[in-house]
């Protein structure tokens, strides 16, 4: 019979957030719902879809504004897009939440009245407990960025599922971060500040992003704790938990060729964008093949679409070790990589047309894309 | 042998419009086209699905700038979408164009070069000419506005293709706009300052929504030409053409109830949002059911959905003639009729359980909304 009312727009920023967790195709109905439970410290939003969970905590005080007042401590479990719909669209500045004991929820603001079925939250799954020692501490920023360079690269194919996660390792006080779709690969890497214990982790590729979405630069950094298969992430308010991909990660540092044949220094925004416009007849062609070739300072890039024609564009390199090479790559994979290399210049080693080629910002080693290069010369 | 140089920007922004009028999926594959033609007085673009024209003219200079420069005068037809995107991301403030005498186009800007594959114009549909006298002038916040009060309502269904249509009716220099699906109307009336002859003419829906999207209000009138199967809508540097539908349009005049038991004067914004919350309800009960009782001042709105809940809305009446009474409706037809009526109050009238009821703008006649109730008590 839990009772309480909460400012609404505070309300529905921590909601939207909750609804990240949930995904309207469940195998277990109750997840299609948002856990809500009031104590004497505030309200606790729980969403998740067995996979990821999120949980918020609303404290009854925000910079000294009283957000919640709660009656009667309590919990209930409401259907979540429905619920979150309702309190979006309500007209006073607070909400009135009451259940019966048998979680008939009354909604009131305004002349508003909504009265929902709600469900028992002693159905709700109970949250994985994660022990809140030995936490890695990373700024926002850094994390953010870790997973803009890596991500992308994790595998959407089922067959092997560990690729569909990013490798965290962590030996030594470096953490090196490494996804792979078998086709190209993404690395980064970064020296710790303190002492932290060595991991060899599987984090999913669709846990990453949805963090990505909740994290705002609000808060300056973000606690992370490791468990046999979880990872907890907490920032301000906010506890983020997914589970981890059983399995071995692959060995990919034998991916590596070794003493590159040529190495361009190329200028990041005009050689994505001469591939950019490549790209348009590559995919028409079906297939996102260009061709590259290289001749002294001048890079040529080259597509063609029997049915709409050719492109040729021209990207004069700034550096050039080496000599003469041609080699066809796809180019949604070279797009991605240059834009996960966060500097002006990138360098670019070739090892021969058959082997994987390699990008990196200049001068700076903590980031490497590798991509494999499709068979056409 | 067309040959032509054009500032690129000024080119995106026509070329944008162009597309408008093109679908993907059309019968006639030269329609997936864009019509280039290149002449002494400037550049014409021409996109056409076959219903809808749009033929626009980029003249040699805009306001004393250089846009155009022709070399050769001529034409061809390239594949419009991609000939689109290829402009949007060529890397140079100029476009070069030009055709050899089996229409391949050459297209360089800065280090980037396509060659397309062009079409012959001589294949192209030749527009349909519109007589240019007599014209309508409007307003463009007018047409606009027509059309935002009338357009929602036509039929989406081909069963009766004439209600897919506006009917536009001028009789003794009053515009009289008309558009229903047989379970709502809507009907905006317009005097009109200059003689113009007696029209009756039924404007598709679609072609209307895409002329919407092209006026914008750098200009301040359009010219609207009628032919006898076609209407030319002349805005700027633009010429949308558009056929009219055949057949008879009903006449509605008969729908309209006398004498109103109920007369309500609601409060425009009050009233619409308390529908969009009782429709969230409405929605997940399938029908979009809301049902409405008067009392004295008090209006009530409910709706239930038995999976999921009830709800209840009130508001009070600023204004109330008449008794009680109790009637349901489609909340979505409520809404576009509510949203139609461009005045912070309305007059609901209500003519009984079973009979159509009006909306209007308080003390205005120009607009006219009729929605049919839905039998539930």
């Amino acid at each position: 019979m839990m009772e309480f009312s909460i400012k609404r727009d505070y309300f529905i920023t921590q909601l939207n957030d909750t609804l990240k967790a949930i995904s309207p195709r469940t195998t277990l109905p109750i997840l299609t719902g948002i856990k809500i439970e009031a104590t004497n410290e505030g309200i606790v939003l729980t969403g998740s879809d067995s996979e990821i969970s999120i949980e918020i905590t609303i404290p009854n005080e925000v910079d000294g504004e009283e957000i919640v007042e709660v009656k009667e401590p309590g919990s209930v479990v409401l259907p979540g897009r429905f619920f979150v719909d309702i309190i979006k669209k309500l007209p006073g500045t607070e909400v009135k939440l009451s259940t019966n004991d048998q979680f008939q929820t009354l909604i009131t603001s305004g002349h508003s009245e909504f009265n929902l079925s709600g469900l028992d939250p002693d159905q709700y799954p109970l949250l994985p407990q994660v022990s809140s020692d030995d936490a890695l501490q990373l700024p926002i920023k850094v994390l953010k960025n870790i997973i803009a360079q890596t991500n992308f690269a994790v595998s959407t194919s089922e067959t092997r599922p560990v690729l569909t996660g990013v490798n965290w390792l962590i030996q030594e006080n470096e953490l090196i971060c490494t996804a792979t779709d078998s086709h190209r690969l993404a690395v980064r890497k970064l020296k710790l500040e303190e002492d932290i214990e060595d991991k060899n982790v599987i984090i999913p590729g669709k846990a990453l992003a949805e963090l990505n979405k909740i994290m705002t630069e609000n808060e300056d950094h973000i606690d992370i704790f490791f468990a046999s298969n979880q990872v907890l992430f907490r920032v301000g308010n906010i506890n983020f938990i997914s589970r981890l991909l059983e399995g071995h990660y692959p060995d990919t540092s034998r991916l590596f060729p070794e003493n590159y044949e040529i190495k361009l220094g190329l200028n990041n925004h005009d050689f994505y964008h001469a591939i950019d416009r490549a790209s348009l007849l590559a995919r028409e062609g079906g297939n996102n093949v260009i061709k590259l070739s290289t001749g002294d300072s001048l890079v040529e890039l080259s597509s063609t679409s029997p049915e709409i024609g050719t492109v040729k564009e021209e990207v004069t390199a700034n550096d050039v070790e080496g000599g003469n090479l041609k080699i066809s790559f796809n180019s949604k994979y070279m797009m991605d990589a240059l834009k996960a290399i966060d500097n002006d210049e990138v360098e670019v080693e070739f090892f021969g047309t058959m082997k994987p080629f390699i990008l990196k910002p200049k001068d700076d080693d903590t980031v490497t894309q590798l991509i494999l290069p499709i068979r056409t010369y």
